[in-house]
């Protein structure tokens, strides 16, 4: 992996771009996480991946330091491509937090080192890249990417959720992406316990409080501080995380370790409760499982979770098809280089 | 109130109506419910109501005599208007149950007497009534008239709940109502808590098992059972009702019953919690709250149920707005009409 000091910045203008075009036009992505950046370059059109990169977020500074790090990811990515930046169309973005597209910005990106005033995130990465840049919500773009290029493909309504370190949702409607008055897909706050669980948004009852990566890890520690055993802490000390990343939680229940066990139980059935209830309100096609943990833990969670959700859908001889995400890891970047035009 | 034995039953062909229409075009509305059938005949086009009619849905028999009931009121709502059914340009019904527009027929209306089997509804009320009969789910064209003629009418998305004997839903997505694969809407069985109360749908946990008409009136009973005091039984023998009403309810309220008011009081809080956690999947503009315990209630719970969804809301500084259903108890009629081309 790459840091940041592999960043070759992109002269403010591009003149070799502008006056001959590559043979093949490509875009860029930037999936924008709170553990990892996510970069491709990708042929327009086919969305075929010409190159990729993967970078750790930073989790010290501010948003400056994290728009250099994703120009980093890019200008890496884009080499892998034998390209450079101001040769893209464009590069997207899928970012967390508060994005507002017309005006280049995000706040509140809660998970980002020191992100919570607005930062004109275009507009940095624009002068470090060289080429226009177009910003979308992280949640949204996967499931856009799911429906155009994935496993949505057949389908013409469907649920994306995301379960990783929350659990995001995004919705396609009649072919087209829903996003109610901008902020559409919080699917993680569907209350499944009222006075449940406290959830990391200070809320409760939360579905997140019982399937998010975060809120499972801070019962984890909860529980060991109890005096439950588990291997999960000690798993993530050998392969040097301080957080307990999907597959520290893969490998603990490789390991049969109880408590991994128990909590991630308990988030399928809290995940079957939150999607069933989704799928009664909206009755979509489809329900498309992507994120960290979903796309780690694959097909058999898949099934889990479908099965989960059986006993709480209001129509359930006609469940929902349910499919893992068709782009994996690459869904949240691919579908930022869809925003691209 | 009359019943079936004032039916005048109007020709097959309509030669007064096809020959000469009426002056003012009219049309007819009927809304089918558990307890009673509402009847309006209106205006086309204004939907100004002319006439209306109530009668009780029977208990017995099945759906030719619900049919025959249905007829009976459209009948005596069009005679108010000084106008036979067969002048009217048609009929519009809504259904509880799985209602199949395209072939005329409703299935499984659960709370209507045998009526499992599907049964040619359009067709026996057009032998009846002499004119056109289309058929929607009772709960959509409830949310439709709100949205057209209603509360709605601001707004292009918005989410109504029906808080009656069970917990309906329907939404209307830019502008247009949202279906899904046919089964949309299922507000009143979304989990708010997981492994919670039995619902009357057979699952467990549902809003509707702690909000529905039905399953506070099982409840109440058994807590009685169990020595709890309460007036709602002896205020249902009084008013001559087999059920506990929105009006007995209401009544014991006002009388400070004190299982009453902690059920209402449960309710409210479940409304809260399944209706944010709607809000947070779609971001509607508005919620629209009607039925019969909504509408009964009125804007001291329209406050309740707002303040109850506020500690579930993810974008908790910009609720939607929260309104009573602006047509009142005539909105499933009004919206049958609606169904009219």
């Amino acid at each position: 992996m790459s840091d940041a000091d592999q960043q070759q910045p992109a002269p403010a203008t591009a003149p070799a771009a502008t006056q001959t075009p590559p043979a093949t036009a490509a875009v860029g992505g930037i999936d924008l996480g709170g553990t990892k950046i996510e970069a491709i370059v990708a042929e327009a059109g086919t969305y075929r991946v010409l190159g990729g990169a993967r970078h750790p977020t930073p989790t010290t500074g501010g948003p400056a330091d994290v728009a250099n790090a994703m120009a980093a990811a890019l200008t890496e990515a884009a080499k892998a491509a034998s390209l450079t930046p101001a040769q893209l169309r464009g590069v997207g973005v899928g970012s967390p937090g508060t994005v507002d597209a017309q005006n280049g910005t995000v706040a509140r990106a809660d998970n980002l080192p020191g992100w919570y005033a607005s930062f004109p995130l275009a507009a940095a990465l624009h002068s470090a890249l060289g080429t226009d840049i177009s910003l979308g919500n992280d949640v949204g773009v996967a499931t856009d990417a799911e429906f155009v290029l994935g496993a949505g493909k057949p389908y013409s309504s469907l649920l994306g959720v995301f379960w990783g370190t929350g659990v995001g949702g995004g919705l396609i409607l009649e072919r087209k992406p829903w996003h109610g008055r901008g902020g559409a897909g919080e699917i993680g706050h569907t209350v499944i316990v009222q006075g449940g669980r406290h959830c990391p948004c200070g809320r409760r009852g939360c579905l997140e409080a019982y399937a998010g990566r975060a809120a499972m890890e801070n019962r984890a520690r909860k529980l060991q501080k109890k005096g439950h055993d588990t291997i999960l802490f000690e798993l993530a000390a050998e392969h040097n995380r301080d957080r307990l990343t999907s597959g520290i939680w893969e490998r603990a229940l490789e390991h049969h370790d109880k408590l991994a066990t128990k909590l991630i139980d308990r988030a399928v059935l809290a995940l079957g409760a939150g999607i069933a209830s989704a799928v009664n309100l909206l009755d979509v096609e489809a329900v498309i499982i992507g994120g960290g943990l979903g796309v780690r833990f694959g097909e058999p969670y898949r099934e889990r979770i479908a099965a989960a959700m059986q006993p709480h859908l209001f129509n359930d001889a006609r469940p929902p098809a349910v499919h893992l995400a068709g782009l994996g890891d690459l869904g949240g970047a691919i579908g930022a280089a869809l925003l691209v035009k």
